[in-house]
């Protein structure tokens, strides 16, 4: 993993060269077939452009794809992680051994369609959310195999994260609220027993359920399939209470209503489709060979 | 990997259990903080729903989940891999250590989710051929580390594989033709060095190209964006030329035009969408615990 | 990993079985050449029992190995987990295959006698802030391997878990505070890019820097080899302007002055000797054979 | 693992590269909260320092550390591996990627903490048998994981290694004399089935049962607990027999006993807490970032 | 794995790094003991020649070996991929750091030794077919774990790969044809479930069967064990039929019979010897080291 | 890994079920294509026979081979491990899924073809040893990623292992002296710095050398390339010096002169041919289908 081939800011996985790997691997297999037509010395040039507007993500990705291939074909990037791309927009330019440019395009792509992908689908509800001082959130609801990759997407667009798995944030459902015995007991166990600053949050489904988790010291509360009044109403009995816990919306939230629900003053909206959908984005390689 | 577990036919890939261990190790990481709420002995039941119609499959993938976690959660299937489910239909019960059912959920309903919607957009693609002779295939353009996966939920759903990787197919492109002088040379030295049956298909953008792909004795040729005269024009000329290859549609194909390419004649019509494409399916989880 | 073999409730790290695998590899390699001297059906029985008193801790780690042997040794605790155990008392019985149970011995207890020595470490710290409400919390002074394996007896022996690595908190320091400008700027940034609920922590080194951490919205501060005046005077600053932040006295603390500084009124303390010291616990395996 | 990074003697073990990998893996899972506060282009130099006096050891640890991080952090060292080090002596600098450096210094100071303690301990027993022919040697007692790196520190220590594991080295237990009839019949069987040069070690109780194993052809003893008086005994009598055979003490052996114990004869001490027990060795980091 | 060090055509296994790495760390474990005692930065030059004539293949397994091991001993190469060497011709140099040189000798030798035993038996077979028409397949019968890199020989050595394995072709024996009723009803499914292009092969033991695998539309037929006139009349059967499918001649075929069995118009011939049973050739590795 | 599964004795390598994992991997790949013919329910049995006279040898490969594939296909062996077969004996029976059955039986005949091969090899030459007190050893000259696995095979077949790799014994070779300076130096260094018991040997080209070996206190010497007399020699030359070491005879010794080799008095012969070529034995597998 090349921490500096990133010219954006979040966080990569450290996962990252694993997983292209995997993806190597599973395209590659016992070899490249067809290019083993090509003269193993030859080489060439070749541009990825998008053919679609989009949100670049995925760079470091598609670097250490080619990194990984060995045979010294280089990527040089002309965008950067997060830029709004136009349709026809060059992304970056191939230079090097022509095997190894074409073994390697289909994975690089497959990375960049998706998390492109992931990226822009945060990107476009989030700036629903501008100006309203509410955040999107993504979920648990990823790709197997990829969801720090997606997570990662989710921040190049302006999205914020929601635990990454089960091991860094509490979330107590109605199961664990009934092995407790009730809100109030789960969250002092949580609380008791989870790492310093980890936040405990409660999916609640009514106000009464919610001022018991206000009550007990919970850091967040989900509201659950509430209806706009109903969140109005949460935000309003969290505010009458000192407001010591964040608000999240959550359940079936779609672009048309996201910015309605954002007005009704909860903290977050968190959207299981930007990571368990993906609408790849359409991209292009286009090779230049030199003769002979 | 159980290949016990499916009760219908496709073959099971080798590396399911790495994929599933890969997704629980990147949602479980240090520990389930929630699960640990409940006492480690509790046991339960929960029963898994569609939200939504849909075609079923993923189930090795789910029962290797619980498997792989422990602590005796069992699955029990009542619906059958390949079957179309209604909404609101059960498609498994889940009993045993509740720990392990709180915490493998999320894991096994990710791939189910993926794996249902993948076959189901193949189940659809693939109705829409019924009938005309012309079968329908995926390709390379799949979600990186899930290829051998979203192939087997295509041929769950009635599609049929294209090539698996670049090691047991050779797909002739432009520059492997301009590297090879032509594509004549091409296919005699992809048909001189690949392995026994291995398909040889060439990429061709014109009539002409296609008429050599012929003579060369190539396997399959992909008409690139033909129009749908141009498709026609081809099947007649490998018809008179004694139908040695099959002919494969590629290139922007959607639900609305693949019946009428279908009717030119072409044999298989290979859409990118089914797999790099994910609509994830609505799935529900509703638990019963035991009292106590 | 068996979820239900642990019979208390710290939840157990996904990578359990990984790090067994590891350990027995080294151990084992190419075949236990002195188990080649037992006849390979013969069965047996053997009792691990304390040398000196400690806090049990590992048991899904000896479960673990033991499984992942094969033979048919199988495990019988008497203890459970964070149990206080005297010198002398029996923790396990192993039953069946001798020679899994001979090749197995070293690796089990080299797990629990680390297991048990960093959970009694931390039973030891925790202990002398009972009754203060301050917390102990460990560091990522750990082991290079075992960090999961760490945090869990952590938990077991009673202790917090500060972060599990750089993913799932942000301490902002010295050099992070330099490149964003100011600790406002650091915090900010750190607000506006982070997942939701990952606690944003400032070490600060003086009363000024910690007021603004408070101002700027941190959630913790940790005070860097403050004074026992100096922290006392943190804790009050912070009273001051609401206690909207949660302070971590740090840096060199021992048994002898852990409850001086609980007295201060900080709300955690964080001792990296628990994790990054290991004094191994005292045991032993007692064999009986079966005769012939 | 680059075998030229280090520069003194001792063989670098093979799985060096994964347990770095491994312990990067855990520390940044799915990335650098902190760390992705600086930008990403920005450069600096740092210098770590021992706090205590040490033996340095793990230099090709830390330096694969940095390695495997990428983005162009390079270590340069000013000590050697296995020079003994004053406290506040500068140990190496390191240079380039800001975000890289604090990413790797945890993970790199958790490799150099743990190895020099191990080889400062090897070395203070060992020192204590300077002048004395009696040898310092390690057991199997060692932290999961780190089998390998931890009898390498011995090396570096100046003690010396017993087995690695079960695999090059037979150790013959009372079990083992109870499978196979005798000690004369166990080192028999032992001789005759492992490989050539493959030393074969008997445990013994008394004086008696170290004369069977002399007869046997035993080519070391190990005397378990033994009295000093015994061990001189032990010594003689193997003297009287043409000293066939090296003897070894074991037992609950300490530092204020070692030398006495050398005195007696015997050829080999082990001691257990060199590397199970870990007195990890305080280091620091001290930061210079470039303005701006 | 550099596609780029291979100067001749075949298509180099993804898995090449995994298998050089399962390879060295086997040989080298917890340390090479031996070179130990050359001093860390020696360094010299060493050239590997053959003792017996070969056909040349496995550089890039070689230049992987001392890549992998680091420390700078970097391998120029003399001979060429596929190339026919004589005895004591000179491979490849190595020049560079001493102690890298000594321990990747072996793991490099190894791999060299059979890759090019088995590049140099595919050849000496393929050479009785030459100017037949006919073509030389391999197996599945390799050497566990090697799959891959003895498929790659047997490209190297003239001859063509059968399926790699399961996955990407279908082999109808017996069974399949019992379970489905009929060689038609088997062929019928399997090309009805198995992805386009794959290969559907048919083990026939009779004429009657391979009237019956024409008909069904397989694409090639394996006459199991045939004698040299049931050959010829198989041959008649499918030119009589329109030469549909091709035929593949097998079992217990030696060096003697080949060009016999080619004579009958058979299309292919499989051996498994030549990746099954394995002569290792003749190398040796001469060093010359720099004074002091 | 069951070591419960091996009838005789043996030590089993921890990396068996690695190796069984990975052969299935490279075989079944994204799917069984011809085994999804198969009713994912329908049973079976099966028999493996020899075709050839041979050591019985991988008996606990096979089992796992069968145990990973899952699907409940269970081994019931006739043989016993290191029994010498005649042709067409029974081996073992498989009972249970038959696509379980039918995917798994490659993977379980390559290792079995191949371990029977090397046991029955080393048995070859360990029967010409017969009474002679000389003991066959193997060398580091093996399958690259079987090491283990052979030396096992080399176990069962009545060889004695030569070390396992390069960090369970030394072994000084010219370059080794040269860097040294002298037999002298070398010895002393490696006997300074390598573990407790670790053999050094030396291989040395003359008597002259085989004295100094002798005076240095060597282990073990290997004579290279010594005529019959020279062994010999050198035998008499160890006694008069009260045969410390042992003396190994090496390089190119085949079966015809072995024996003779054996009458010189060296203590071991090492073959490289009985690891490095692999003449596969011929083994069968019949199947029984269960009606419907």
């Amino acid at each position: 993993m090349s921490l500096a081939a990133v010219s954006s800011a979040p966080a990569i996985p450290a996962d990252l060269a694993q997983q292209v790997a995997a993806a190597l691997a599973e395209d590659v297999g016992s070899g490249d077939l067809t290019a083993a037509l090509i003269p193993p010395t030859k080489t060439g040039r070749a541009t990825v452009i998008t053919r679609e507007p989009t949100l670049v993500c995925g760079m470091p990705y598609v670097t250490e794809t080619f990194r990984q291939l060995g045979g010294g074909a280089t990527v040089s990037w002309s965008a950067t992680e997060g830029e709004a791309a136009v349709a026809n927009q060059p992304l970056f330019r191939l230079e090097g051994n022509a095997r190894a440019m074409l073994t390697g395009e289909r994975t690089a792509l497959n990375f960049l369609q998706l998390l492109c992908a992931t990226a822009a689908a945060a990107h476009a509800y989030a700036a629903e959310l501008e100006g309203t001082g509410c955040r999107l959130l993504d979920t648990r609801k990823t790709i197997p195999g990829l969801r720090t990759a997606q997570k990662y997407a989710v921040r190049v667009g302006g999205g914020h994260n929601h635990r990454i798995g089960l091991f860094d944030g509490v979330l107590i459902k109605e199961n664990h609220i009934m092995a407790a015995g009730s809100i109030t007991a789960a969250v002092s166990a949580a609380k008791h027993r989870s790492g310093v600053g980890v936040p405990v949050e409660v999916e609640v489904e009514s106000l009464e359920q919610l001022r018991e988790a206000i009550d007990a010291g919970a850091d967040i509360a989900m509201l659950d399939n509430f209806s706009l009044s109903g969140m109005r109403e949460g935000v309003a009995l969290n505010a009458s209470r000192g407001k010591t816990l964040k608000i999240e919306a959550s359940g079936g939230i779609e672009m048309g209503s996201i910015r309605e629900i954002a007005a009704t003053g909860v903290d977050f909206i968190s959207v299981g489709g930007i990571t368990k959908h993906v609408r790849a984005v359409d991209l292009s390689m286009r090779f230049e060979w030199e003769a002979g």
